[in-house]
């Protein structure tokens, strides 16, 4: 069996699959591809995924892309532990969160990443290859995305309801945990790998709404999955190229 | 086994859980919410859905919101055919189309609709009683929304790219049905619902991007899905009340 895994850092929508494949108990070649030089765009990479987005997972020869259904892939896919509950409420409820981190609180966090130290390290390299960079892009959607980051194109508006999007996910997740020990219910599953690799950063990047005293349930949630052998497992990979989004 | 059903038009989000319900056989009550009326905002809904969306399955007493997870569950908690595929690999690709369906075209063809039949239909209606609508909308992101769309706020820009989007769309559709009868692959699937509630209007609302010569396989598949007994069924439910939006 051949598993082979192209991701960036071990959090946001990289982080997905690798938790999850370490949580499966399964090995996988780890292929680095750094966001920050364009990586994804490169020829090489784009033969593997068109679109020029990682991660991208290879399973004998199959190429699944998109981090989400990717993750759900792995639970179908693969031997190991279940990732996802058994009781239909339950997988719902996963589900439901997944969605919240993908459509809600991962674009607000994106965002104000972007805004805050991405785009201000862009914007000490050389204008000319970075324009060359863009140009470069295989998607329009993700050309215009890197654009704004690089030339600053965000409004106040944008970043305030981001910071707003922020700060109310950590409210609800520190409802949710206060119902149950995971997010989905009783069993720890996709919901928390995938919502964790978001939502760990809240304490760091909205500290006033996401702290000890604020929202204790879900600090324990962050150092509960963050105690994983798994997760720790996964965050060893890190090249810290994002170490400044830690703060 | 109670199972009740608030949703509105059999098309959008709101035919997705209809249809699959109607595929799996289960029988429901169908509880009529008249969006255009603004009843899902009325104190007696808000009791079961906070959020004031529609649709809203209530299965033994359990709220089940958010139309595709609420798919997802249909297939897990109730006996009937199965309508996700067996294998892993179809089972991803049906997950991708969803989401490209809620994330990429859904919205385009929201937007769409909205400009020009929903916002003209609203702003025939007297001003007070509308403006008094709005202000009882329990969520800021669908005041919003539907501000912009009485008060016609969306700019050119917005409505190019979402045509833009639904040419993509029905060329995407087209590229996948040559490869295979349904979208996920062999076998029919929630993909096939998901995206037919709303890859169905395609042809009204890009008829130079969605017809017999340009996509000839996205046309026989609308109509394959269409002539289905369940989907019959779902569509009979409808009361017109969109019937601009056919053209």
């Amino acid at each position: 069996m051949n598993v082979d895994l192209y991701h960036f850092e071990p959090n946001a929508n990289g982080g997905k699959p690798i938790m999850a494949l370490h949580e499966k108990g399964i090995a996988f070649t780890s292929h680095w591809v750094d966001l920050l030089q364009f990586e994804q765009h490169s020829p090489a990479y784009l033969q593997i995924n068109p679109k020029g987005q990682v991660p991208t997972l290879v399973h004998n020869g199959i190429v699944i892309t998109e981090s989400t259904p990717m993750c759900e892939y792995i639970d179908d896919a693969f031997d190991g532990p279940p990732l996802r509950p058994a009781a239909p409420l339950e997988r719902w409820r996963m589900r439901v969160w997944m969605r919240f981190a993908d459509e809600y609180l991962g674009p607000s966090l994106s965002m104000t990443a972007w805004k805050r130290f991405i785009g201000p390290m862009m914007r000490l390299r050389n204008p000319d290859s970075l324009k060359a960079a863009v140009a470069a892009i295989p998607t329009e959607e993700r050309r215009i995305a890197w654009s704004t980051t690089i030339y600053d194109g965000f409004t106040e508006e944008q970043i305030t309801e981001s910071m707003r999007r922020l700060a109310v996910s950590a409210a609800r997740l520190e409802e949710a945990l206060v119902q149950s020990p995971w997010l989905a219910g009783n069993s720890y599953s996709l919901a928390d790998i995938v919502v964790f690799n978001m939502a760990a950063a809240l304490p760091h990047i909205v500290p006033a709404h996401a702290s000890p005293t604020q929202t204790p349930r879900l600090l324990d949630w962050i150092k509960r999955v963050g105690d994983r052998p798994a997760i720790k497992a996964a965050l060893a990979l890190s090249r810290n190229s994002l170490r400044p989004l830690r703060g």
